[in-house]
């Protein structure tokens, strides 16, 4: 497990320094990690990260070389870092389990802690959180976009450096991904790898034939050859056809083969034909080269006879949208026992935090048991699930919807006690799969790439009420 | 250091094994890493991160786990699988310094291996070179924009993982920015860390006067206020006067204040009037939200009155076009001592890949010593700089040039030489002086954000004649 405890920002350390000087250290803080909307179409997210969270908050411990370090800023008196030496994480986190659908101002992480420890942890928190999140949710819309057919992850030598080429494949595999690329990865999370040849092999041949038939005896049977080195249609796929009957002669069965360039949806008709005609109606045809959810989606559309998709750039950078706008915003702050709720002001609307210690209500439909809505709630607030519940948007307060024969879920589990770990999570493939079971309780309409239909979250009475209770006191005090 | 040998895609080992059981493992292959076009608008790019590939290349080392993850995979012998538990690197490596200026199909990096160690190192290589140049050219283009202000590098917490945000703001102080928020960053590249309080400072306290004294009693002579946290004008600038006007009477003086939202080409001409009005003219304005080459080029147009700049998410993930596509391509291959020169054909003339061993040289004027023109030849070629050179454009070969009374350099330095490193690279402050030094070889219309002069690569004469005649043969081979 790697210490992060220094993966931090400057300004949590000189605001806990400061805390420290002006007696409130040992005040409690409540923050609310959260994102405020979707800068990509889709309205939802996929929560990860946690596991990686976990592990962040146990490593917090100052080495004696980070002290050192520390002093050698001339901005912390040596009492400060005395207490820094012994500082532990000592605090209550809640948080959405991983693989779980979310939506904006939904807390995915509620962390209740000592100021200090609240606010050390903060950008690492985000940092690990925003960035499995955005990835997951990516191979979620690609995974959407191919309806069904394998996704392989490949993008580790575009990803933003090492991690996040192995957790961006974690984040991917939570997203709906089957495979990976990055052996690094597969060994780290048990994700079936996968792999053959890059075109380098067939150029470091002679032909391309001989290059083919070296493969073959190699793994003759898991044969996917790459047929886009010379030319596809004149070169590539008769060459692999060859292999394949020689193979075939020998009692293996083909893979199939894999294009890498050009217009995918003519090469991939042709080749299907060709392969179809040459009684190789079992072989697959593999797809990459700048693949994303929009071009498999116009794939789809041109009728490309593809069947299993290698995703790589695009995915592993959410290339259109490469950032998740995840914030940590103070929810309450004060002495132990009597925290007061807080919240940021804004110009906009929708900007304005939700104060107070809270918790994620989802309604389901006894019918059908899909999803209905989200509602955020106070903490110690309890839906009666027996009679009919009118909620309404915290904006636009006059659309409101009563719902009935419904079932609710809480989203939040404890992770953390007293600073011990309560909470487990489960094998990557266990969250791929629950992940998948999550996306199927939400209707077409809530998940499609493009245009998607607004999910309602919604604030519960009370929570409403405190919010519009705070704004007009801190309006006041600005004045 | 870590151990970054499984960090590989699995086609490098499954090729691996593929030469290994074609006896063309004893064989050797060059390859060129470099890339063919910049997708953002800069032609230029900044080299970036070597140090950390020669980390990777020095870790090359299969542990006994690693050994048995293969074998789990059931696809390679017991034979291979005893060979990977003592391959090392033993080739040669050339690369460009860091903070070096380079153009598109230029190798950034060369390496000249027995062709399973060079396959091996592909993946990393690629993904530590394509992270740190893309956001060492982001900052650069930042840094330009910024006219000679500071700027700092803020954007740990949206970061694409740990990694993006600890190389990430590395490869920014290479690009040229002269802070980061980055602590452990910080720490591990000795580069000078910034921050001060974020609004949860502001708002942990009764309000914003009690916060900003606060702040001040800690830092009486580091005070630099977050001053938006409730509203800018009305209350932010006038509370942070107000502890200005406190700290100047005990002998301080305040650093400034910082922006975070809001017009801030508006509330920054307001707030230095408020500032130079209330006698703090050497208060200064740092500036953050959002901000990238763009934006900071729109607000120094529109005469805002910021001093320095916090970027944060769009440098750190050089948001609008968040990777660098570059390649790791076969350049010649065969039986040590009679290397065969290797080309990639392409539809697109552009995407045809340069044969042989090659060498980049720069061309400098004698008489302003800005750079001229860049000449990628084969290795063993020498330039007379005692005579005129006529060079011209690869692909529209009518266009050409001579040049007179110049010198040359050339670019690439050897880094292993049989797996020894034989280069130590310069510290994090040295490599981002030289880059400063690097870019002032160039004229500003190369550097320019927008529409940029192209910058000339042409090929020399033997290089030009070789890739034609291999174009040749590979174009009959595939018919």
């Amino acid at each position: 497990m790697r210490n992060l405890t220094m993966l931090t920002d400057l300004y949590q350390i000189t605001m806990m320094y400061g805390y420290y000087k002006a007696g409130k250290h040992k005040e409690e803080a409540v923050y609310d990690l959260f994102f405020r909307k979707k800068s990509d179409e889709t309205n939802y997210a996929i929560c990860a990260g946690l596991d990686q969270a976990i592990d962040l908050i146990k490593s917090i411990r100052f080495e004696e070389e980070d002290i050192t370090y520390l002093r050698s800023l001339n901005l912390f008196g040596e009492d400060f870092l005395d207490m820094l030496r012994t500082l532990r994480f000592t605090g209550n986190v809640y948080a959405v389990p991983e693989g779980t659908v979310v939506f904006p101002m939904e807390p995915l992480v509620r962390v209740h802690a000592p100021i200090c420890e609240a606010q050390l942890i903060e950008t690492a928190l985000l940092n690990i959180i925003n960035h499995q999140t955005l990835i997951a949710t990516k191979a979620s819309r690609v995974v959407y976009a191919a309806q069904g057919d394998a996704v392989m992850e490949f993008g580790l030598r575009r990803a933003q450096g090492p991690d996040a080429g192995i957790y961006g494949a974690r984040a991917s595999v939570i997203g709906g991904c089957g495979s990976t690329s990055n052996v690094l990865a597969a060994q780290m999370f048990d994700i079936p790898p996968a792999g053959t040849q890059a075109h380098s092999w067939v150029m470091s041949f002679d032909d391309e034939l001989a290059a083919f038939r070296a493969y073959a005896d190699t793994y003759p049977s898991n044969c996917l050859l790459l047929v886009d080195t010379y030319n596809t249609l004149k070169s590539g796929v008769p060459n692999a056809i060859t292999v394949f009957r020689e193979l075939r002669e020998k009692g293996y069965k083909p893979v199939g083969i894999r294009l890498d360039s050009g217009d995918l949806a003519y090469l991939s008709k042709q080749a299907r034909k060709m392969l179809d005609e040459a009684g190789f109606a079992d072989a697959r045809i593999f797809a990459s080269s700048d693949l994303d959810e929009h071009t498999i989606a116009d794939l789809k559309q041109q009728g490309a006879k593809i069947d299993v998709w290698g995703v790589g750039t695009r995915l592993i950078t959410a290339h259109d949208h490469p950032s998740l706008g995840g914030v940590y915003k103070l929810a309450a702050s004060g002495k132990p026992g009597a925290l007061i709720p807080k919240l940021k002001v804004s110009e906009n609307a929708w900007k304005i935090t939700n104060p107070g210690i809270k918790k994620i209500a989802r309604l389901y439909s006894n019918q059908d048991g899909k999803a209905i809505a989200d509602l955020i709630m106070l903490e110690d607030e309890v839906i009666d699930e027996s009679k009919p519940l009118t909620i309404f948007d915290p904006v636009e307060t006059w659309k409101s919807m009563t719902v009935e024969d419904f079932n609710v879920r809480y989203l939040m589990i404890p992770v953390f006690e007293n600073g011990r770990q309560v909470y487990e999570t489960p094998s990557l493939m266990e969250i791929h799969k629950y992940a998948i079971a999550e996306k199927e309780t939400f209707w077409d309409e809530f998940l499609r790439v493009k245009r998607p239909h607004i999910y309602k979250v919604d604030l519960s009475d009370n929570l409403f009420d405190l919010k519009k209770e705070l704004l007009k006191t801190t309006k006041s005090r600005t004045k």
